[in-house]
């Protein structure tokens, strides 16, 4: 019999199941399913009134009935009881308030149309006050839990988001017995077991193996109504691997999938794709190259250094401090370019990819900043924006395109060197998600930076990291494995393409980047104001205030 | 019988003769025509031979034969005789070497394939090494002339161009009798007589009115084969309106014209449009607004400041100091981003000036750099180059646009607010040229400025200007004028169209204003380098060096 370990991969806007065969490596079968309800800005469904701006809602049955209906379809190709074990990752930081039982706080009648009952997805801003106000008071009292985090606590992370509701819906606060991670409540939806997933409460709930969380002085200082918040939070920590329990009768009536199968703690889901590309020590760099990038990077050392956003101890793979970092738009400036400018219609890539494939390094002497999602590390300024530098009336579209391309990979460049500089050793890079099937943005990359860039072999490493997750809750005597090590051996694969930096290349791109990072320090460090004014103009003016 | 003036505007690409009445200023009939070879950039017209980079040069003889066919157009329609005098305005620093008959070099058999026997047109930039040189020995010994420049000598001007002649050409430059501006060449044509234009010696040609030319020594220091250059220019000065001659036989029988009409001393294009749009006086500044735009002051008083291109005294309307700034690109900026990235087929300005109308001060968020040609007031660096700030991933074309213009005004701005930090009234401005015709770039003029922005009636201000120096040429007695006042107060018309600045309007941008002023000076003032780094690397790669 088969042995199959199952990845489920919650993402943004759909859930990913994933079977893999545990020896081989082979994705055997997979379904993707979106959710209903997508993601809520406008207004909360079934009503009319406005979500207030920077709000980013889910609904919390949509995670159920996807990955019903997604496992569902994976074991129309495989029989539930080859599966030996179950992982989840999940986006970070969502969470949601529920009651001991489990119940989301959006299912109570009388809290059905509050905003703050449902789903806070990662990407909900709206508790920046909190954030600010976090940071301040953290700074001043000198909290010790700062330094994991570069000094900045984001306004996307569990301690805002949780202090917003209590903020802005007192009685939600009241009523609410957990507050809750995205991951976490999903694979208590599959086990009826409660716990917390070391990877979300280390990156994003202020919790670290050395110190534990923050001391109720602190709560008590941000406000003496918020003493109690880490009661409403789960404290039993969990590793990725380590198994939770077991599917539970109801789930096992529901999906399909065998009673008692082996259920792993969940994880974030850049950092399943560690794992899943294979990448288990250090000197490798990981990266997730997508509408956004995500760097990821595994150290023996705790090195505490600016600019990271996080940095947790066995938070990606056990005996390892993992750090992340990371870009907050990449493919997402590249497409705003091709189509919002150049293509709104049609295939808006193709032309615009194939003309600047022929430009040589510096022949637009353009430069770009890559910040127009802000800019998340090593600088962590949501204030900044983007700019080109170097237009001349002969400067033409793809020249633009390709500077943004560089503008990018300047920025990997100035991460990679932080890194580097902190004493971790960076040797190459690993990479996978949407981008790397375009070899004009990777050997853009490995030019820039003089690394050798490797193509994952996986196309879904995310998931697949999520599988290996639940090979590791099932364990040897299952068929699963004991360690990280022998779980990337079996079930991933040799990288499919390395890309290597043309030494040519690299020689000019040395001198943009000094151009780069001398722009990049000008707005970025010694007058972070002038693109903080302008966007705040901006905002003002959107906003009815001018 | 009527008394029409006839004006002959020399431009970049064609000539144009308008012909207008004395008493009223009707501008009753024109003819445009273009010069048969153009701009000559790539070879000499039947040779092979391609030119060196940054050449521009024309064929002195598409000048002559336009403007034979121009003025006999106009002769369809009026009668020789019922013109009392023409004026001439002519591109500059525009330059000929020619034999003491008038011949071009290019003529005589020998140097016909040699491009310095040539016109070298104003933006003929291959004398750059020439300037570079004049402007550091000039600055060793203090030379007092450059103070009528801010301390820059162009490579566009009179001495570069001769002295590039001298180096790339021995022979040419040993038996050239005269080097001489395209206007006096044009005036000489129609007249026979040898004379200097005040307005080009004194904006060229290193004249002015209180100690005349540079002296023997300091050519002599340059290169003591530069020596005698002087003596290969006109020195004898004349003022626009002076008359200089009357029309030739020769030309007469050629053109139709009547033999003995008067023909005023030439005056540079822009410089032109002054008394054409009805302006002289102190307070308003013209300014022509085109694909670059020119801004002229009239003062009585001599003011040394930081930024204009230069000072002449009489060079515009006697009695007044006339001072020039420009900008090298304005229209130009706006057409490569509509057409090279928006529209590159159909109507490129329809669509997106109509969304970017739409559009609030500061509601892009965005600043641009209008530097897309380099900057040649205030900063006067050619080095410079243009840059977007405050990119985000909903920035819109419009909002680029928008911000493009915007760029451009800010620019204006700090030209009007150097002129008005000098101690020269600013009170309103007068305009003309190919954009005064679109309300939504002027407006934002005016906004930004907070000034008043007056369309001069005429269509043709800087022909209807030329026409003018015909009827002071031919005196009252002839019909004409004996004074720049009332040759403006007979022939022009008052502003067909002002545009108020709104107030909301400019307090806003007066905020946009002081993130233009801080990301002008960074670029601009303190770290020029950043920019001129990027320009020469793409020049590298570009000429193969790289």
């Amino acid at each position: 019999m088969s042995k199959y370990a199952l990845g489920l991969d919650f993402g943004t806007a759909s859930v990913r199941a994933l079977a893999v065969d545990c020896a081989t490596g082979d994705e055997v079968t997979e379904a993707v399913q979106v959710y209903e309800h997508g993601v809520i800005t406008q207004n909360l469904p079934g009503t009319n009134e406005p979500l207030p701006h920077e709000f980013a809602l889910q609904h919390p049955q949509d995670y159920i009935e996807s990955c019903t209906i997604a496992i569902s379809k994976v074991l129309q190709h495989i029989q539930a009881r080859e599966i030996i074990g179950i992982g989840v990752d999940f986006t970070a930081c969502t969470i949601l308030p529920i009651k001991k039982d489990g119940t989301p706080m959006m299912k109570i009648g009388k809290f059905r149309n509050n905003p703050h009952a449902w789903v806070k997805l990662w990407k909900h801003h709206a508790a920046q006050p909190e954030a600010d106000k976090i940071n301040q008071i953290a700074h001043e009292r000198k909290e010790p839990f700062l330094k994991y985090y570069s000094g900045i606590i984001s306004s996307e992370w569990m301690l805002p988001k949780s202090w917003e509701i209590l903020n802005k819906a007192p009685e939600i606060y009241e009523d609410t017995d957990i507050i809750i991670d995205g991951g976490d409540w999903l694979v208590y939806q599959m086990t009826g077991k409660f716990c917390r997933n070391a990877c979300a409460a280390g990156y994003k709930g202020l919790w670290n193996a050395e110190s534990g969380f923050p001391s109720k002085e602190f709560y008590q200082a941000l406000d003496p109504k918020l003493k109690n918040v880490d009661e409403k939070w789960l404290r039993n920590i969990v590793y990725p691997g380590q198994r939770v329990g077991g599917i539970s009768e109801s789930f096992a009536a529901r999906t399909g999938l065998k009673e008692g199968t082996s259920v792993s703690a969940a994880t974030i889901d850049a950092h399943s794709g560690v794992p899943g590309m294979g990448v288990s020590d250090e000197g490798p760099i990981s990266i997730i190259m997508g509408t956004s990038s995500c760097h990821m990077v595994l150290s023996k050392k705790l090195h505490f250094f600016k600019g990271y956003a996080g940095v947790v101890k066995d938070g990606i793979i056990p005996g390892f401090y993992g750090y992340e970092s990371g870009q907050s738009a990449v493919g997402d400036i590249f497409a705003w370019f091709a189509m919002d400018f150049l293509e709104p219609e049609g295939e808006p890539f193709q032309k615009i990819s194939e003309k600047a494939s022929l430009l040589k390094p510096g022949e637009s002497g353009l430069i770009a900043l890559d910040w127009m999602n802000g800019n998340r590390s090593i600088l962590m300024n949501a204030h900044l924006t983007g700019s080109i530098i170097g237009l001349m009336l002969d400067t033409k579209p793809e020249e633009v395109y390709r500077a943004l391309i560089e503008g990018t990979a300047f920025g990997t460049r100035i991460i990679l060197n932080t890194i580097k500089e902190a004493g971790i050793p960076v040797k190459e890079l690993v990479i996978c998600g949407g981008l790397v099937k375009d070899p004009l943005i990777i050997q853009i990359y490995a030019d820039i930076t003089g690394l050798p860039f490797k193509v994952a072999a996986s196309k879904q490493a995310v998931a697949l990291g999520a599988a290996m997750l639940g090979a590791l809750a099932a364990g040897p005597e299952n068929g699963g494995f004991d360690s990280f090590e022998k779980a990337i051996s079996s079930m991933t694969k040799p990288p499919i393409k390395t890309y290597l930096p043309d030494k040519n290349a690299k020689a000019i791109y040395d001198k943009l980047f000094a151009a780069y990072k001398q722009c990049h320090d000008l707005f970025g460090r010694e007058f972070p104001d002038i693109m903080k004014n302008l966007k705040q103009l901006k905002k003002s003016i959107h906003g009815g205030l001018l």
